[in-house]
């Protein structure tokens, strides 16, 4: 495994780990304004995607649609917004995120400046799903 | 084709058109902030990457690492940021962005807060090097 020193995923899972094979992991974020935010992240230390093989980034792409399936399935929402930035944290990882258009930042990035609050209701119905979709995830990916 | 009402990205192209097929096409945004900011955008309006089949998902993903990889080997950036959000305009686009430690916002996302000015000769600098990157482009993807 390659592991970089002073990397914080390679040091810790970096969230609830809904799934893991010997290369990649699928992580749940408990973020408050966007509950529906799911990361997926390379166990090896490498910086961007067109660093993986060809069958690696084939298989870390095939993990982010089904993540994206499981959540367009399950939640409804209105945008899916996939991401691989990484300039804090310079390890693969794929922020996948379901949006819907009552969040605190639509339709703007969930990066960017908040445009409203997100009513508790809506945040917290969205929150009951996840293990739904968790176990969609599980059932889907392979074992 | 699949087209959309009032959809920006079904009635014109962008951008600078870089290279095209009868799939998607490569364009080269005029970013002041980001010079080296290229949008891979498929030409059927669909929402979601996964709305595609199997093929046409590997090949738009297949040209979104050629742009990274052509951004790599020519500016050498701190850093590559990948993004497919369209949560303003759902027509499938992704956002290809070459960072460096020193533009407006590195390390946060260019959605967010800018953190300084970035220089004029270290932009100016970019944008002199993006026809060697088109080319890249052009030579890189297929006919």
């Amino acid at each position: 495994m390659i592991r970089a020193a002073g990397c914080e995923l390679c040091a810790s899972p970096g969230g609830h780990v809904v799934w893991s094979d010997d290369r990649l992991r699928v992580l749940r974020v408990d973020d408050a304004g966007f509950p529906a935010f799911y990361r997926v992240v390379w166990t090896d230390h490498v910086g961007e995607l067109s660093d993986l093989s060809d069958a690696d980034r084939a298989h870390c792409l095939d993990v982010v649609v089904q993540v994206e399936r499981c959540l367009r399935d399950h939640l409804k929402p209105t945008k899916i917004n996939l991401a691989s930035l990484g300039n804090v944290v310079p390890h693969l990882h794929w922020h996948v995120v379901a949006r819907f258009d009552w969040d605190s930042h639509f339709p703007q990035p969930i990066w960017g400046v908040a445009l409203r609050q997100a009513r508790t209701e809506q945040l917290d119905a969205v929150r009951a799903a996840l293990p739904v979709v968790d176990s969609a995830l599980q059932a889907a990916l392979p074992r």
